[in-house]
C-alpha cells in the first residue's frame, strides 16, 4: 500500500514562487488612487510597504525567486506533507480519492507564515525597524509575530478588543515571539482614540484595527504595515503551498480532478488554487478549481464586482473586487478568517473568468463535516479550513453517486486547537446559521464608491 | 548543507517494540498484590487490563512486534520527524549539533498517543466496548479519546475538576472525539459520592480521579481501565520514538552522546531512551542516558527507592520504584504531567544501577529554555518537554566550555498549544519555584508502606 503522507526533502522545496498575473487572460482592473481616483502608482504604497513587496506587487515575471534567506525559514517546517485521507474515503464509502496538503504543520499553525516570512524580509533587507498589523482571531498576528522574530524586527499588533478579551491564548502566542500585542481600539492612534472618546466600551472591529496599524506606520519612518491576504503579493508567496502540492502528487502518479479550498481575502485559496490554474491556462489541463465560503459572509456568491476599499475606514486605495461592500457587517461566525467584505482582485477576475467556480456553506455543516474529518484523521480542524473539508466531502459524495473515482485535493490550511470553543458552541448544540437577506446585502453594495 | 528536518519514509516505521525487560542487568523486584504483599499474578490485573497488555507487562522477549492495526493508525503521522535545531545552536554558540524528536506532530499532540492507540486495540481485540481513565491537564485524556475513536470504544474519563473548569479546550478535544468527560469528584462511583459527602466543593485531585476510574472499569464487564504510564507495557510502546530516532540518527551518520527527556511517570523518557540503553547494555556504547524532572516533585533525585502503591487511594498492587510517597502533594508547577509521586520501576532500577542519571530543575528555569528554543525553532514547546530543552541547552552550553562537538539528542514530547497560560504566568513575571524542605520530603516518604 502507498504512503498516506507524500513527502518531499528539504531540497525539493520550491525554488521560486509562481505569478499568475504572468498567464491570466484578463488582468483585474489597476488599483486607483482613493482621492483622484487615477491609477495607484507605487507612491502610494511606499509609505508603508518596502520596494521589494510593491513590485512583486506588479510583476508581470512568472516566476519569482524565493530568497535564500526566506527558504531557511521556510525549511524549519516546509515541505508541508501531502495526505491521503485514507479512512475518510473509507467513511464515505467513496471511490474518490481525497488529498489534503497540511498547512498546519507550521509553527504559526496555518499557511499565513507563508508570506509572513518574506514580508518581514523583505522589510528587514529595506532597513525598517519593525512591522504593524491588525489582527482578528488571531492567526495572522501570531505569523507576523513569528516572521518578525525570525528576522530581528519589532513587531505591534493591533488585535481586536472582543478577540483581545475572548482569545488570550493567541495573544500569549504573539507575546512568546516578542511583539506588543494590545487591544484596539486603542490610546496609542488619533483613529484609536476617536473611537474611544465616541464610544469607551468599543469592542473594535477589524475595520478599526487596520485604520489603526496603517496610521502607526505610515506616522514612523521606520515602521511599515503588513497585510496578510488579498494583496497579489501576499497571493504570490502563497503559491509554495500548489507547487509543493502539484509535485507530491506527480509523486504518487495522480492529478486531482477538482482543487479546493477556503476563501476570505483569497490568500490560501490561491495558494493552492493557482498552480494548477497555470495548468489550465497555459496547458489547457481540465481541473475544477473550488472556492468555498460561508454563507454568512458570500463575496463571491452574492457580491459585487468593482471597486471598493480594502478596510472599512477607507484609508487604502480602491481594488477591484467581489465585495459586499465594506459597510457590511459579517455576523459572528466562528470562520473569523472568512470574515471579509472583500476579495483577491485575482481572485476575483478568474471567477469572474469562469476558471475559478465559487460556493457558499452553512456553519452548522462545515461543522459537522470537520468533526467527521477528526474523528477519521485525528486532525480538529480550523473553522476556515473546515469550509475545504466540507467542499471534499461533497464531491467525494458526488463521485459516490456517479459511480466515478474522481480525485479531490483541498487545502487543510491549519489546525484548530486554538478555536476549540467554537467546537464547543457546536457540541452543545448552540451553532446557529445566519441567513442572509437580499436587503441586507443590497444596502452595503449600493454604497459601494461610484468610479 | 544537509536537511533540518530527518525523516522516515512510512515503511521504515519500526515493525516492533524494544523491550527492555530482556537486558537488563537488574530487574526492578516484582509488584506485590497490595493486600497479601505476595507477589502480584495476572489475576491481579485482568479484571481492569486485557490479557494482551498483562502479558507485556511481564514478557522476557526482546521485540514485540507491532500489530499492523495499531500501525496503520500510527501512519496518520508516524514516523514522526527528527530535527536539527541549528537555530539554536546558533543562538547558544555552541559546537554541540542538537537534534531533538519531535512528537508533537501527533494529533493528540503530544506522544501519548502512542500507547493509547495499542491500548485501545488490545482491548477492543479481547471484546471490551468501554475504557475509564483519569486525567489531569488532560494530555492522556485527549490521546485515549482519540485511540478509543479510532477502535470504536467507548471512553469515559475522568478529569480532576480543577483542570474540568480552567482547561476547557482540553475537554473539547476530547468531546469532539466522543468521549464522556466527567469532573471528578463525581456521583458516578463510590469513591466519588464519598468525597463529595465530606466536600461538596472539593476541586478534586489525580489520586481520587485514579479511584474513580479503577472503580469504574472494575464494576463493569464491558469495561477496562487505562494508564499512560508508570507500567511495562505504557514504557514498551513508547520505545517507538528512540528506535526511530536511531535510525535517523544512522541517516546522517550521526550518534548521540547525550540522551534527554523529561521524566514524570516515566513513558516519554523511557521511550526515546531505551532504545540507546540497549545500546550501552549490550553493546557496550558510550552514551550518557539523561531524565530530567521539576525540582518541585524531585521523584529520582530525592526520593526513595522501595514498595509504593502506584495511587493515592491505594488501589493499585505495590510497585518498585523511586517515590516521594503516595501522600506526598507537589506543588502547583505548570508541568502538570511531571507532578506523579512515583516513577516507572523500569525507570527507577536503570536509576538505581547507574545506567541512567537524574536530575532536577526549577520552572523558572525550564520557562526561559521553553523561550528560547520557541524563538529559535519557532515550536511553542508543552512545560514537561520544556525540562528536556534546558536539560540540552545546558548540555550544549557544557560543550562548549569543554571545546567539545559533541552531539545532543533530546525528545520534545509535545507542543505547549493548550498550555498557552501557562507561558501567559511566565510572561508577566508571576511564574515561581517551590523549593521542597527536607522535611516536608520526610513526611511522606516515612508513611511508605512497610514490607
Amino acid at each position: 500500500m502507498s504512503e498516506n503522507k507524500i513527502m518531499l526533502s528539504e531540497n525539493e522545496l520550491p525554488k521560486a514562487w509562481y505569478n499568475i498575473q504572468a498567464d491570466m487572460p484578463n488582468l483585474p482592473k489597476p488599483a486607483l488612487n482613493s482621492a483622484t481616483r487615477q491609477l495607484a502608482g507605487p507612491e502610494d504604497l511606499s509609505p508603508i510597504f518596502p520596494m521589494g513587496l510593491i513590485e512583486q506587487e506588479v510583476t508581470s515575471e512568472r516566476w519569482v525567486e524565493i530568497p535564500e534567506e526566506v527558504l531557511e525559514i521556510y525549511r524549519l517546517w516546509r515541505p508541508a506533507p501531502l495526505c491521503r485521507a485514507r479512512r475518510l474515503e473509507k467513511a464515505l464509502d467513496t471511490p474518490a480519492k481525497i488529498f489534503y496538503k497540511y498547512e498546519g504543520v507550521s509553527p504559526a499553525g496555518s499557511h499565513k507564515l507563508n508570506t509572513a516570512v518574506p514580508q518581514a524580509y523583505y522589510n528587514q533587507k529595506e532597513g525598517i525597524k519593525r512591522l504593524a498589523t491588525e489582527t482578528g482571531a488571531g492567526q495572522w498576528g501570531v505569523a507576523l509575530s513569528q516572521a518578525c522574530n525570525f528576522f530581528d524586527l519589532e513587531c505591534m499588533v493591533y488585535m481586536v478588543k472582543v478577540s483581545y478579551l475572548q482569545k488570550p491564548y493567541r495573544r500569549t502566542q504573539m507575546q512568546i515571539f516578542g511583539s506588543d500585542v494590545i487591544a484596539s481600539p486603542s490610546e496609542q492612534t488619533d483613529s484609536g482614540r476617536k473611537i474611544l472618546q465616541e464610544d469607551p466600551d468599543s469592542l473594535g472591529s477589524l475595520g478599526i484595527a487596520i485604520s489603526e496599524a496603517v496610521e502607526d506606520a505610515a506616522g514612523r519612518d521606520d515602521t511599515n504595515y503588513a497585510l496578510g491576504s488579498v494583496l497579489n503579493h501576499v497571493i504570490l508567496h502563497q503559491t509554495v503551498i500548489g507547487l509543493e502540492a502539484k509535485e507530491q502528487m506527480a509523486k504518487v502518479d495522480e492529478y486531482p480532478d477538482v482543487v479546493i479550498a477556503c476563501c476570505g481575502g483569497g490568500s490560501n485559496f490561491s495558494g493552492i488554487a493557482f498552480p494548477f490554474a497555470y495548468d489550465i491556462i497555459v496547458k489547457g489541463a481540465k481541473v475544477n478549481l473550488l472556492a468555498v465560503e460561508p454563507t454568512a459572509c458570500p463575496t463571491l456568491t452574492r457580491g459585487h464586482l468593482g471597486y471598493d476599499y480594502g478596510d472599512v475606514a477607507g484609508f487604502t486605495p480602491l481594488l477591484w473586487m467581489y465585495t459586499l461592500g465594506k459597510d457590511f457587517m459579517p455576523p459572528g461566525i466562528h470562520a473569523g478568517g472568512l470574515r471579509y467584505h472583500g476579495e483577491s482582485p485575482l481572485v476575483s477576475q478568474l471567477v469572474h473568468d469562469g476558471i475559478v467556480k465559487a460556493r457558499a456553506y452553512r456553519q452548522t455543516d462545515i461543522f459537522k463535516s470537520a468533526e467527521i474529518f477528526a474523528r477519521c484523521e485525528g486532525i480538529v480542524p480550523a473553522p476556515e479550513s473546515s469550509h475545504a473539508i466540507h467542499g471534499a466531502i461533497e464531491e467525494a459524495v458526488a463521485a459516490k453517486e456517479a459511480g466515478e473515482a474522481r480525485t479531490i485535493l483541498f487545502n487543510l490550511s491549519g489546525h484548530g486547537l486554538l478555536d476549540l470553543p467554537s467546537y464547543e458552541t457546536y457540541i452543545d448544540g448552540k451553532l446557529i446559521d445566519y441567513p442572509l437577506s437580499e436587503d441586507s446585502l443590497k444596502n452595503s453594495i449600493e454604497k459601494l464608491p461610484k468610479v
